[in-house]
Protein backbone atom coordinates (compact mmCIF):
# COMPACT_ATOMS: atom_id res chain seq x y z
CA UNK A 1 0.00 0.00 0.00
CA UNK A 2 1.57 3.25 -1.03
CA UNK A 3 1.60 6.22 1.43
CA UNK A 4 0.15 8.61 -1.08
CA UNK A 5 -2.90 9.72 -0.17
CA UNK A 6 -5.80 9.35 -2.11
CA UNK A 7 -7.11 12.38 -1.93
CA UNK A 8 -6.52 15.68 0.25
CA UNK A 9 -8.63 19.29 0.92
CA UNK A 10 -7.26 21.80 2.15
CA UNK A 11 -9.55 24.26 3.46
CA UNK A 12 -11.84 22.79 1.36
CA UNK A 13 -9.67 22.87 -2.22
CA UNK A 14 -8.20 19.91 -3.16
CA UNK A 15 -4.60 19.86 -2.97
CA UNK A 16 -1.49 18.36 -1.93
CA UNK A 17 0.76 20.71 -0.34
CA UNK A 18 1.13 22.76 2.67
CA UNK A 19 2.10 26.88 2.94
CA UNK A 20 5.46 26.50 4.38
CA UNK A 21 4.56 29.25 7.41
CA UNK A 22 2.11 26.91 8.09
CA UNK A 23 1.91 26.61 12.27
CA UNK A 24 1.55 23.19 11.69
CA UNK A 25 4.68 22.61 10.35
CA UNK A 26 6.72 25.95 12.07
CA UNK A 27 5.72 24.75 15.54
CA UNK A 28 3.25 22.23 15.52
CA UNK A 29 0.79 24.27 16.65
CA UNK A 30 -2.35 21.79 15.94
CA UNK A 31 -4.09 18.74 16.49
CA UNK A 32 -5.25 15.68 14.44
CA UNK A 33 -7.39 12.99 14.71
CA UNK A 34 -7.02 9.52 12.83
CA UNK A 35 -10.52 7.91 11.76
CA UNK A 36 -11.33 4.07 10.17
CA UNK A 37 -13.51 3.89 7.41
CA UNK A 38 -15.41 1.08 6.84
CA UNK A 39 -17.70 1.11 3.57
CA UNK A 40 -17.52 4.94 3.69
CA UNK A 41 -18.77 5.02 7.03
CA UNK A 42 -16.63 6.30 9.97
CA UNK A 43 -16.99 4.43 13.28
CA UNK A 44 -16.95 6.93 16.05
CA UNK A 45 -17.22 9.70 14.02
CA UNK A 46 -19.29 12.16 17.07
CA UNK A 47 -16.31 11.24 19.70
CA UNK A 48 -13.65 12.13 16.83
CA UNK A 49 -15.00 15.29 16.43
CA UNK A 50 -15.60 15.99 20.08
CA UNK A 51 -12.38 15.40 20.69
CA UNK A 52 -11.15 17.55 17.77
CA UNK A 53 -13.24 20.58 19.69
CA UNK A 54 -12.39 20.12 22.65
CA UNK A 55 -8.77 20.13 21.77
CA UNK A 56 -9.01 23.26 20.04
CA UNK A 57 -10.88 24.76 22.57
CA UNK A 58 -8.06 24.20 25.18
CA UNK A 59 -5.34 25.32 22.58
CA UNK A 60 -7.40 28.17 21.75
CA UNK A 61 -7.63 27.40 17.86
CA UNK A 62 -10.79 28.47 16.23
CA UNK A 63 -12.93 25.26 15.94
CA UNK A 64 -13.93 24.24 12.12
CA UNK A 65 -17.74 24.88 11.26
CA UNK A 66 -18.55 21.08 12.18
CA UNK A 67 -21.07 21.19 8.97
CA UNK A 68 -18.03 22.05 6.50
CA UNK A 69 -15.71 19.17 7.90
CA UNK A 70 -18.59 16.84 8.33
CA UNK A 71 -19.13 16.92 4.74
CA UNK A 72 -15.70 17.22 3.58
CA UNK A 73 -14.52 14.20 5.94
CA UNK A 74 -18.24 12.22 4.11
CA UNK A 75 -16.96 12.79 0.83
CA UNK A 76 -13.83 11.70 1.18
CA UNK A 77 -14.84 8.73 3.22
CA UNK A 78 -16.62 7.69 -0.03
CA UNK A 79 -13.71 7.69 -2.23
CA UNK A 80 -13.32 4.25 -3.49
CA UNK A 81 -10.51 2.36 -1.93
CA UNK A 82 -10.61 5.12 1.58
CA UNK A 83 -10.02 3.05 4.57
CA UNK A 84 -8.51 5.88 6.96
CA UNK A 85 -9.46 9.60 6.83
CA UNK A 86 -7.11 12.06 8.86
CA UNK A 87 -8.02 15.42 9.54
CA UNK A 88 -5.19 17.73 11.00
CA UNK A 89 -5.59 21.20 12.43
CA UNK A 90 -3.58 24.02 12.48
CA UNK A 91 -3.46 27.68 13.48
CA UNK A 92 -2.66 28.93 9.91
CA UNK A 93 -0.02 30.90 8.86
CA UNK A 94 2.81 32.04 11.03
CA UNK A 95 6.62 31.60 11.62
CA UNK A 96 7.59 35.15 13.32
CA UNK A 97 7.62 33.98 16.75
CA UNK A 98 5.33 31.82 19.21
CA UNK A 99 2.65 34.03 19.74
CA UNK A 100 -0.57 32.79 18.75
CA UNK A 101 -2.24 36.02 17.43
CA UNK A 102 -3.42 34.47 14.54
CA UNK A 103 -7.47 33.76 15.01
CA UNK A 104 -7.31 31.65 11.93
CA UNK A 105 -7.88 28.14 11.56
CA UNK A 106 -6.48 25.89 8.48
CA UNK A 107 -8.31 22.14 7.98
CA UNK A 108 -6.16 19.26 6.13
CA UNK A 109 -8.46 16.40 5.19
CA UNK A 110 -6.50 13.27 4.15
CA UNK A 111 -8.17 10.58 2.66
CA UNK A 112 -6.27 7.40 2.97
CA UNK A 113 -5.66 3.61 2.85
CA UNK A 114 -5.68 1.22 5.78
CA UNK A 115 -3.13 -1.08 6.37
CA UNK A 116 -4.33 -3.58 8.51
CA UNK A 117 -3.14 -5.54 11.51
CA UNK A 118 -2.45 -9.30 10.81
CA UNK A 119 -6.08 -10.83 11.83
CA UNK A 120 -3.78 -13.04 13.84
CA UNK A 121 -2.48 -9.84 16.47
CA UNK A 122 -6.34 -9.90 16.80
CA UNK A 123 -7.46 -13.03 17.38
CA UNK A 124 -3.89 -14.28 19.41
CA UNK A 125 -2.57 -11.31 21.35
CA UNK A 126 0.36 -9.08 20.56
CA UNK A 127 3.78 -8.77 22.44
CA UNK A 128 4.17 -5.45 24.60
CA UNK A 129 7.55 -4.20 26.13
CA UNK A 130 8.38 -1.28 28.20
CA UNK A 131 9.80 1.62 26.18
CA UNK A 132 12.93 3.86 27.45
CA UNK A 133 11.47 7.65 26.86
CA UNK A 134 9.39 8.42 29.29
CA UNK A 135 6.51 11.18 28.41
CA UNK A 136 7.14 14.27 30.22
CA UNK A 137 4.16 15.88 31.55
CA UNK A 138 2.13 18.95 31.13
CA UNK A 139 -1.57 19.05 31.93
CA UNK A 140 -1.77 22.04 29.76
CA UNK A 141 -1.26 19.40 27.00
CA UNK A 142 -2.17 15.97 28.09
CA UNK A 143 -4.72 14.11 26.60
CA UNK A 144 -5.16 15.89 23.59
CA UNK A 145 -4.27 14.40 19.92
CA UNK A 146 -1.96 17.92 19.32
CA UNK A 147 0.78 17.67 16.51
CA UNK A 148 3.86 17.44 19.12
CA UNK A 149 4.59 14.20 18.90
CA UNK A 150 8.11 13.73 19.41
CA UNK A 151 8.07 11.65 22.15
CA UNK A 152 5.85 8.90 20.22
CA UNK A 153 8.22 8.92 17.45
CA UNK A 154 11.67 8.32 19.60
CA UNK A 155 9.27 5.53 21.67
CA UNK A 156 8.20 3.74 19.00
CA UNK A 157 12.12 4.28 17.14
CA UNK A 158 12.95 2.12 20.29
CA UNK A 159 12.14 -1.37 18.56
CA UNK A 160 11.59 -3.06 15.09
CA UNK A 161 11.80 -6.27 16.36
CA UNK A 162 9.05 -8.78 14.97
CA UNK A 163 8.91 -9.98 18.47
CA UNK A 164 7.21 -7.21 19.69
CA UNK A 165 4.52 -5.15 18.61
CA UNK A 166 3.64 -2.21 20.47
CA UNK A 167 5.54 -0.31 23.09
CA UNK A 168 4.63 1.53 26.66
CA UNK A 169 5.04 4.39 28.16
CA UNK A 170 5.34 5.29 31.44
CA UNK A 171 5.64 8.85 32.91
CA UNK A 172 8.39 10.14 34.91
CA UNK A 173 6.96 8.53 38.05
CA UNK A 174 6.99 5.35 36.73
CA UNK A 175 3.32 4.89 35.91
CA UNK A 176 2.02 3.49 32.98
CA UNK A 177 0.67 5.90 30.58
CA UNK A 178 -0.53 3.94 27.55
CA UNK A 179 1.34 2.57 24.14
CA UNK A 180 3.03 4.63 21.32
CA UNK A 181 0.19 4.65 19.32
CA UNK A 182 -2.71 3.31 21.55
CA UNK A 183 -4.88 3.53 25.16
CA UNK A 184 -3.75 0.19 27.61
CA UNK A 185 -6.88 -1.12 29.77
CA UNK A 186 -5.92 -3.86 32.40
CA UNK A 187 -8.04 -5.71 34.11
CA UNK A 188 -7.60 -6.30 38.05
CA UNK A 189 -10.52 -8.73 39.73
CA UNK A 190 -13.57 -6.61 38.65
CA UNK A 191 -12.08 -3.14 37.84
CA UNK A 192 -10.80 -2.98 34.09
CA UNK A 193 -8.61 0.26 34.57
CA UNK A 194 -6.81 2.83 32.36
CA UNK A 195 -4.55 5.23 33.43
CA UNK A 196 -5.50 9.05 33.77
CA UNK A 197 -4.20 11.17 31.11
CA UNK A 198 -4.66 14.40 32.97
CA UNK A 199 -0.31 14.95 32.80
CA UNK A 200 0.37 12.78 29.66
CA UNK A 201 -1.06 10.80 26.92
CA UNK A 202 -3.63 11.02 24.43
CA UNK A 203 -7.48 10.31 25.45
CA UNK A 204 -8.24 8.03 22.65
CA UNK A 205 -11.92 8.00 21.53
CA UNK A 206 -11.88 3.75 21.49
CA UNK A 207 -10.62 4.64 25.35
CA UNK A 208 -13.57 6.51 25.94
CA UNK A 209 -15.93 4.17 24.24
CA UNK A 210 -14.58 1.30 26.35
CA UNK A 211 -14.79 3.36 29.79
CA UNK A 212 -18.75 4.04 28.90
CA UNK A 213 -19.64 0.43 28.16
CA UNK A 214 -22.20 -1.19 30.06
CA UNK A 215 -23.28 -4.97 30.80
CA UNK A 216 -19.76 -6.32 30.73
CA UNK A 217 -19.46 -8.22 34.25
CA UNK A 218 -16.70 -5.50 35.46
CA UNK A 219 -16.16 -2.04 36.59
CA UNK A 220 -14.63 0.71 34.20
CA UNK A 221 -12.40 2.16 35.62
CA UNK A 222 -10.04 5.34 35.37
CA UNK A 223 -7.23 4.18 37.82
CA UNK A 224 -3.50 4.87 38.51
CA UNK A 225 -1.43 1.71 37.15
CA UNK A 226 2.06 1.27 38.47
CA UNK A 227 4.53 0.01 36.24
CA UNK A 228 5.13 -2.63 38.41
CA UNK A 229 1.28 -3.71 38.73
CA UNK A 230 0.85 -4.44 35.12
CA UNK A 231 1.80 -7.79 35.68
CA UNK A 232 -0.38 -8.92 38.58
CA UNK A 233 -3.51 -8.10 35.80
CA UNK A 234 -5.60 -10.92 34.89
CA UNK A 235 -5.97 -9.49 31.29
CA UNK A 236 -4.65 -6.62 29.16
CA UNK A 237 -5.48 -5.08 25.89
CA UNK A 238 -4.22 -2.05 23.56
CA UNK A 239 -7.13 0.03 21.59
CA UNK A 240 -7.39 3.07 19.07
CA UNK A 241 -9.88 3.98 16.19
CA UNK A 242 -7.58 1.94 13.30
CA UNK A 243 -6.83 -1.36 15.34
CA UNK A 244 -10.06 -1.72 17.77
CA UNK A 245 -8.78 -3.72 20.61
CA UNK A 246 -6.37 -6.29 20.75
CA UNK A 247 -5.38 -8.69 23.63
CA UNK A 248 -1.92 -8.34 24.98
CA UNK A 249 -0.44 -11.78 25.69
CA UNK A 250 3.14 -10.97 26.45
CA UNK A 251 5.36 -8.74 28.44
CA UNK A 252 8.85 -8.99 27.11
CA UNK A 253 12.18 -8.53 29.28
CA UNK A 254 11.16 -8.80 31.98
CA UNK A 255 8.98 -11.73 30.36
CA UNK A 256 5.45 -12.13 32.05
CA UNK A 257 2.29 -13.34 30.24
CA UNK A 258 -1.58 -13.38 30.13
CA UNK A 259 -4.38 -15.05 28.96
CA UNK A 260 -6.71 -13.49 26.45
CA UNK A 261 -9.01 -12.56 28.75
CA UNK A 262 -12.95 -13.23 28.17
CA UNK A 263 -13.60 -9.69 28.84
CA UNK A 264 -11.25 -8.26 26.05
CA UNK A 265 -12.56 -10.61 23.58
CA UNK A 266 -16.55 -9.37 24.44
CA UNK A 267 -15.40 -5.76 24.15
CA UNK A 268 -13.31 -6.66 21.24
CA UNK A 269 -16.68 -7.92 19.25
CA UNK A 270 -18.87 -5.81 20.61
CA UNK A 271 -16.20 -2.63 18.88
CA UNK A 272 -15.64 -4.77 15.48
CA UNK A 273 -19.54 -4.79 15.36
CA UNK A 274 -19.38 -1.02 14.96
CA UNK A 275 -16.77 -1.21 12.68
CA UNK A 276 -13.63 -0.75 14.01
CA UNK A 277 -11.23 -4.00 14.30
CA UNK A 278 -11.48 -7.58 13.37
CA UNK A 279 -14.15 -10.08 14.34
CA UNK A 280 -12.31 -13.15 15.73
CA UNK A 281 -13.80 -16.50 16.95
CA UNK A 282 -14.64 -16.36 20.50
CA UNK B 1 6.79 43.99 7.57
CA UNK B 2 5.09 41.52 5.54
CA UNK B 3 4.86 37.21 6.54
CA UNK B 4 5.52 35.90 3.63
CA UNK B 5 8.88 34.40 2.54
CA UNK B 6 11.33 36.59 0.49
CA UNK B 7 12.72 33.03 -1.26
CA UNK B 8 12.07 29.46 -0.15
CA UNK B 9 13.98 26.18 -0.81
CA UNK B 10 12.80 22.88 -0.51
CA UNK B 11 15.32 20.35 -0.91
CA UNK B 12 17.18 22.50 -3.14
CA UNK B 13 14.19 23.32 -5.58
CA UNK B 14 12.87 26.93 -5.19
CA UNK B 15 9.15 26.43 -3.59
CA UNK B 16 6.19 27.80 -1.11
CA UNK B 17 4.74 24.72 -0.43
CA UNK B 18 4.99 21.73 1.49
CA UNK B 19 3.96 17.88 0.98
CA UNK B 20 1.12 17.37 3.16
CA UNK B 21 2.70 13.86 4.38
CA UNK B 22 5.87 15.95 5.49
CA UNK B 23 6.57 14.37 9.05
CA UNK B 24 7.12 17.79 10.42
CA UNK B 25 3.59 18.71 10.01
CA UNK B 26 2.07 15.27 11.10
CA UNK B 27 4.31 15.24 14.18
CA UNK B 28 6.68 17.66 14.64
CA UNK B 29 9.25 15.42 13.41
CA UNK B 30 12.00 17.85 12.92
CA UNK B 31 14.32 20.86 14.17
CA UNK B 32 14.82 24.17 13.54
CA UNK B 33 17.27 26.85 13.19
CA UNK B 34 16.49 31.14 12.86
CA UNK B 35 19.50 33.14 12.01
CA UNK B 36 19.64 36.39 11.61
CA UNK B 37 21.47 37.75 8.74
CA UNK B 38 23.56 40.95 8.26
CA UNK B 39 25.14 42.13 5.50
CA UNK B 40 24.48 39.25 3.57
CA UNK B 41 26.44 37.33 6.48
CA UNK B 42 25.52 35.29 9.61
CA UNK B 43 26.46 35.71 12.74
CA UNK B 44 27.46 32.31 14.59
CA UNK B 45 26.65 30.01 11.75
CA UNK B 46 29.20 27.70 13.01
CA UNK B 47 27.38 27.13 15.96
CA UNK B 48 23.70 26.88 14.16
CA UNK B 49 24.75 24.04 11.81
CA UNK B 50 26.70 22.11 14.94
CA UNK B 51 23.31 22.24 16.72
CA UNK B 52 21.68 21.17 14.07
CA UNK B 53 23.85 18.17 13.31
CA UNK B 54 23.41 17.42 16.45
CA UNK B 55 20.03 17.55 16.70
CA UNK B 56 19.77 15.27 14.12
CA UNK B 57 22.05 13.12 15.33
CA UNK B 58 19.81 12.39 18.57
CA UNK B 59 16.52 12.33 16.39
CA UNK B 60 18.33 9.87 14.32
CA UNK B 61 17.58 11.97 11.21
CA UNK B 62 19.94 11.82 8.19
CA UNK B 63 22.17 15.31 8.26
CA UNK B 64 21.94 17.15 5.52
CA UNK B 65 25.16 17.49 3.83
CA UNK B 66 27.48 20.53 5.07
CA UNK B 67 28.50 21.93 2.14
CA UNK B 68 24.62 22.11 0.46
CA UNK B 69 23.22 23.41 3.18
CA UNK B 70 25.29 25.75 3.46
CA UNK B 71 25.16 27.17 0.02
CA UNK B 72 21.51 27.52 0.09
CA UNK B 73 21.85 29.47 3.25
CA UNK B 74 24.33 31.27 1.82
CA UNK B 75 22.55 32.10 -1.69
CA UNK B 76 18.99 32.87 0.46
CA UNK B 77 21.35 34.92 2.77
CA UNK B 78 22.84 37.43 -0.33
CA UNK B 79 19.27 38.22 -1.19
CA UNK B 80 17.91 42.27 -0.68
CA UNK B 81 16.08 42.75 2.08
CA UNK B 82 16.72 39.53 4.08
CA UNK B 83 17.62 39.98 7.46
CA UNK B 84 16.65 36.19 8.77
CA UNK B 85 17.30 32.88 7.78
CA UNK B 86 15.26 29.79 8.50
CA UNK B 87 15.93 26.29 8.27
CA UNK B 88 13.71 23.44 8.65
CA UNK B 89 15.13 20.22 8.45
CA UNK B 90 11.92 17.14 8.74
CA UNK B 91 12.53 13.52 8.61
CA UNK B 92 10.76 13.51 5.24
CA UNK B 93 7.68 11.98 4.38
CA UNK B 94 5.55 9.09 6.56
CA UNK B 95 2.36 9.93 7.62
CA UNK B 96 0.80 6.33 8.73
CA UNK B 97 2.48 5.69 12.10
CA UNK B 98 5.39 7.05 14.07
CA UNK B 99 7.50 4.31 13.62
CA UNK B 100 10.63 6.60 12.46
CA UNK B 101 11.91 3.72 9.32
CA UNK B 102 12.15 6.58 7.01
CA UNK B 103 16.12 7.41 6.34
CA UNK B 104 15.56 10.81 4.09
CA UNK B 105 16.01 14.06 5.25
CA UNK B 106 13.87 17.00 3.76
CA UNK B 107 15.28 20.54 4.22
CA UNK B 108 13.57 23.69 4.34
CA UNK B 109 15.36 27.35 4.10
CA UNK B 110 13.08 29.91 4.36
CA UNK B 111 14.60 33.94 3.46
CA UNK B 112 12.67 36.51 5.94
CA UNK B 113 12.61 39.87 6.63
CA UNK B 114 14.05 40.85 10.06
CA UNK B 115 11.42 42.28 12.58
CA UNK B 116 13.22 44.70 15.33
CA UNK B 117 12.65 44.83 18.50
CA UNK B 118 12.59 48.64 19.91
CA UNK B 119 16.19 49.45 20.52
CA UNK B 120 15.11 51.09 23.67
CA UNK B 121 14.59 47.28 24.62
CA UNK B 122 17.91 46.67 24.32
CA UNK B 123 19.24 50.31 25.72
CA UNK B 124 16.98 50.60 28.70
CA UNK B 125 15.98 46.86 29.38
CA UNK B 126 12.16 45.00 29.22
CA UNK B 127 9.98 43.58 31.80
CA UNK B 128 9.23 39.62 32.17
CA UNK B 129 6.92 37.75 33.99
CA UNK B 130 6.45 34.04 34.97
CA UNK B 131 4.41 32.25 32.78
CA UNK B 132 1.61 29.25 34.22
CA UNK B 133 2.54 27.04 31.73
CA UNK B 134 5.28 25.08 32.77
CA UNK B 135 7.78 22.88 30.59
CA UNK B 136 7.70 19.08 31.00
CA UNK B 137 10.89 17.30 31.46
CA UNK B 138 12.07 15.07 28.44
CA UNK B 139 15.93 14.11 28.51
CA UNK B 140 15.72 12.81 25.36
CA UNK B 141 14.49 16.22 23.89
CA UNK B 142 16.42 18.56 26.04
CA UNK B 143 18.23 20.99 24.45
CA UNK B 144 17.20 20.48 21.09
CA UNK B 145 15.94 23.20 19.30
CA UNK B 146 13.03 20.61 17.49
CA UNK B 147 9.48 21.09 16.10
CA UNK B 148 7.15 20.59 18.48
CA UNK B 149 7.04 23.89 20.52
CA UNK B 150 3.37 23.98 21.75
CA UNK B 151 4.16 24.62 25.32
CA UNK B 152 6.53 27.31 24.30
CA UNK B 153 3.24 28.81 21.89
CA UNK B 154 0.78 28.57 25.31
CA UNK B 155 3.19 30.34 27.28
CA UNK B 156 4.06 32.75 24.42
CA UNK B 157 -0.07 33.03 24.67
CA UNK B 158 -0.52 33.74 28.18
CA UNK B 159 0.76 37.68 28.24
CA UNK B 160 -0.29 40.26 25.32
CA UNK B 161 0.36 43.21 27.09
CA UNK B 162 2.81 46.42 26.05
CA UNK B 163 3.95 46.40 29.87
CA UNK B 164 5.88 42.42 29.47
CA UNK B 165 8.08 41.75 26.74
CA UNK B 166 9.20 38.26 27.87
CA UNK B 167 7.63 35.10 29.85
CA UNK B 168 9.97 32.81 31.96
CA UNK B 169 9.39 29.27 31.73
CA UNK B 170 9.90 27.03 34.87
CA UNK B 171 9.90 23.28 35.09
CA UNK B 172 7.78 21.41 37.17
CA UNK B 173 10.11 21.54 40.02
CA UNK B 174 10.11 25.48 39.96
CA UNK B 175 13.44 25.55 38.29
CA UNK B 176 13.83 28.27 35.71
CA UNK B 177 14.60 26.96 32.52
CA UNK B 178 14.29 30.00 30.36
CA UNK B 179 12.05 32.45 28.36
CA UNK B 180 9.33 31.51 25.64
CA UNK B 181 12.14 32.21 22.83
CA UNK B 182 15.26 33.36 24.49
CA UNK B 183 17.39 32.07 27.00
CA UNK B 184 18.50 33.84 30.55
CA UNK B 185 21.44 34.53 32.49
CA UNK B 186 21.60 35.87 36.21
CA UNK B 187 24.76 37.23 37.61
CA UNK B 188 24.77 36.51 41.55
CA UNK B 189 28.11 38.39 42.38
CA UNK B 190 31.11 36.81 40.28
CA UNK B 191 29.09 34.51 38.89
CA UNK B 192 27.00 34.60 35.70
CA UNK B 193 24.32 31.82 35.74
CA UNK B 194 21.95 29.75 33.47
CA UNK B 195 20.13 27.07 34.08
CA UNK B 196 21.02 23.47 32.70
CA UNK B 197 19.06 22.20 29.91
CA UNK B 198 19.33 18.62 30.37
CA UNK B 199 15.90 18.13 31.17
CA UNK B 200 13.80 20.80 29.34
CA UNK B 201 14.77 24.05 27.30
CA UNK B 202 16.50 25.18 23.99
CA UNK B 203 20.11 25.39 24.27
CA UNK B 204 20.58 28.71 22.25
CA UNK B 205 23.55 29.34 20.15
CA UNK B 206 23.47 32.62 21.98
CA UNK B 207 23.75 31.24 24.94
CA UNK B 208 26.42 29.24 23.87
CA UNK B 209 28.35 31.92 23.29
CA UNK B 210 27.93 33.87 26.53
CA UNK B 211 29.10 30.69 28.36
CA UNK B 212 32.59 30.73 26.43
CA UNK B 213 32.98 34.31 26.63
CA UNK B 214 36.31 35.22 28.59
CA UNK B 215 37.95 37.96 30.11
CA UNK B 216 34.17 39.50 31.43
CA UNK B 217 35.62 39.94 35.62
CA UNK B 218 32.91 37.04 35.87
CA UNK B 219 33.05 33.06 35.75
CA UNK B 220 30.19 31.81 33.37
CA UNK B 221 28.35 28.78 35.11
CA UNK B 222 25.34 26.51 34.06
CA UNK B 223 23.75 26.10 37.63
CA UNK B 224 20.47 25.79 39.00
CA UNK B 225 18.22 29.26 39.53
CA UNK B 226 15.03 28.21 41.70
CA UNK B 227 12.14 30.33 40.96
CA UNK B 228 12.32 32.29 44.37
CA UNK B 229 16.04 32.53 43.64
CA UNK B 230 16.38 34.97 40.85
CA UNK B 231 15.26 38.13 42.46
CA UNK B 232 18.16 37.81 44.50
CA UNK B 233 20.27 38.21 41.08
CA UNK B 234 22.48 41.46 40.93
CA UNK B 235 21.86 41.80 37.28
CA UNK B 236 19.91 39.30 34.41
CA UNK B 237 19.54 39.35 30.77
CA UNK B 238 17.85 37.37 27.95
CA UNK B 239 19.29 36.39 24.72
CA UNK B 240 18.59 34.53 21.41
CA UNK B 241 20.32 34.66 18.31
CA UNK B 242 18.12 37.32 16.53
CA UNK B 243 17.77 40.03 19.40
CA UNK B 244 21.21 39.06 21.00
CA UNK B 245 21.13 40.16 24.31
CA UNK B 246 18.80 42.18 26.17
CA UNK B 247 19.29 43.55 29.90
CA UNK B 248 15.83 42.39 31.82
CA UNK B 249 14.88 45.26 34.58
CA UNK B 250 11.55 44.19 35.74
CA UNK B 251 9.76 41.38 37.14
CA UNK B 252 5.84 41.56 37.21
CA UNK B 253 4.03 40.60 39.16
CA UNK B 254 5.80 39.51 42.15
CA UNK B 255 7.19 42.74 41.89
CA UNK B 256 10.66 43.36 40.74
CA UNK B 257 13.48 45.17 39.43
CA UNK B 258 17.24 44.93 38.84
CA UNK B 259 19.72 47.42 36.97
CA UNK B 260 20.99 47.28 33.59
CA UNK B 261 23.98 45.34 34.63
CA UNK B 262 27.60 46.73 33.58
CA UNK B 263 28.10 42.63 32.34
CA UNK B 264 24.81 42.66 30.43
CA UNK B 265 26.22 45.91 28.62
CA UNK B 266 29.62 44.38 27.52
CA UNK B 267 28.24 41.44 26.58
CA UNK B 268 25.87 43.09 24.65
CA UNK B 269 28.29 45.27 22.90
CA UNK B 270 30.65 42.40 22.26
CA UNK B 271 27.70 40.62 20.64
CA UNK B 272 26.75 42.95 18.76
CA UNK B 273 29.83 44.08 17.43
CA UNK B 274 29.78 40.83 16.03
CA UNK B 275 26.65 41.12 14.52
CA UNK B 276 23.65 40.05 16.88
CA UNK B 277 22.14 42.74 18.36
CA UNK B 278 21.96 46.60 18.60
CA UNK B 279 25.01 49.07 19.30
CA UNK B 280 23.95 50.78 22.51
CA UNK B 281 25.60 53.68 24.34
CA UNK B 282 27.44 52.15 27.39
Amino acid sequence: VSDAPIAARIDGVAGSSLPLLDRGLQYGDGLFETMRVVQGRIPLLDRHFARLAEGCLRLAIPVPPHAVLEAEVAELAALPGVGVVKIIVTRGDGARGYAPRHGTTRRIVLALPYRAWPQAWHRDGIAVRWCQTRLGCNPRLAGLKHLNRLEQVLARGEFDDSNVQEGLLADSDDRLVGGTCTNVFARFGHAFCTPALDRAGIAGVVRGWVLEAEGMGASMEVREIGRERLAEADEVFVCNALRGIVPVIRLAGPEHTWPVGVLTRALQMRLAAAGIGHEVGA
